[in-house]
């Protein structure tokens, strides 16, 4: 006897309270053919207007927040490219949770940049 | 004079009302080492509950429904394995939406499967 | 001292001998706005030339072979769509190996399936 | 009548002489848990040994070349952390190759940022 489908817990299972995301957005089907920084630039402008640390790299745009914060403000993105005229977006997300330590995406960064500067100072 | 950061559509921008999400789940820093069958099983379980549409294949989990039940439904994904243990949870995500049309997962594949069986016909 | 940039084992480190590879492919920039199914289909029949053993999958298409030869036909992919006239075309892959046991896709997915197999032994 | 499996042209069918590849490499079933800069710090010293030009952010490292020769470096870094003892890796790899023009990651980053900047201007 299993009750899974009428279990309370679903409803009462919070999503992470932060999160990393990095995601790399695709309109596909736009007017201008293969050039897509016009739309990004757009995801950029509401990604400031969202208040949430994020940062445009080679590959995508990181950004931190709650797990809920993220996931609408990315949302909001496609639902503001296809308000502007593009008819299909596929993004992809890489997103990662833990619960043994906060770390910011900068700490991250610089764990590794740590690890390698002392290459130098062996050599 | 641009007023981005006070804009109150941000607000009001609706995130889009149907998606198809495809996620890969990987736990790390689990204590059972490479094996993840018992989290991607724990995983099924939950998607299960959500009566959201979806399917399991070969590299991760497709599953249909508003931008926000399918995001919710994979953070809460996170959630449950980090209260069972699990320090640390990455997810690769790719999501599509498209206002041309209404498409199904089982509908993409479909139409690939169409084309490549006139290959037949042609033979 | 270390002799990183001149050390002879990049050139003696071989890529794995076997792989599971997962990848999504998205033409831009294509005459025919939002449809990427005839691309896939393409795609397609580029794989089953290819004597690999691939499956087409709601989100994409999942593969086995060793890296070389994975990483060569989804390589092989893009030449193909670019000399068809698609002028930009971005692919998410998700790969993975593994040292401490072979196992196919269809195992990976065969191990989940036992487990909410027995869910319903137990109910 | 359709001769694809023997087509000749598979063969003759040349993977893309450049590409942008970001990946993300998560080693699963390590002995130090959660945390992976180590194995990211081994990374970045053997792309360095590769002589491609690359570029370690966020959420992942960017970097440019033939098909070829970034496909084979991203699979000798899963080969030298098996080596290491890493039981298993899974990478996300977002790779993008493009015949309308050639560019840069840092050129995509710039092209973006130019078009803030004439935000600014217009305030």
């Amino acid at each position: 006897m299993t009750s899974l489908p009428s279990d309370p817990n679903l409803r009462d299972l919070a999503t992470p309270p932060a999160c990393t995301a990095d995601f790399c957005l695709i309109p596909i089907g736009t007017s201008s053919g293969a050039s897509v920084s016009k739309e990004i630039a757009q995801v950029q402008r509401l990604l400031k207007m969202s208040g949430l640390n994020y940062s445009l790299h080679s590959a995508g745009t990181t950004l931190e927040g709650s797990w809920d914060d993220v996931m609408r403000i990315i949302g909001q993105c496609h639902s503001m490219l296809h308000a502007n005229g593009v008819l299909r977006i596929q993004s992809d997300i890489r997103i990662g949770t833990r619960t043994d330590k906060s770390q910011t995406f900068a700490d991250k960064v610089r764990a590794v940049e740590d690890l390698l500067k002392s290459d130098s100072h062996d050599a």
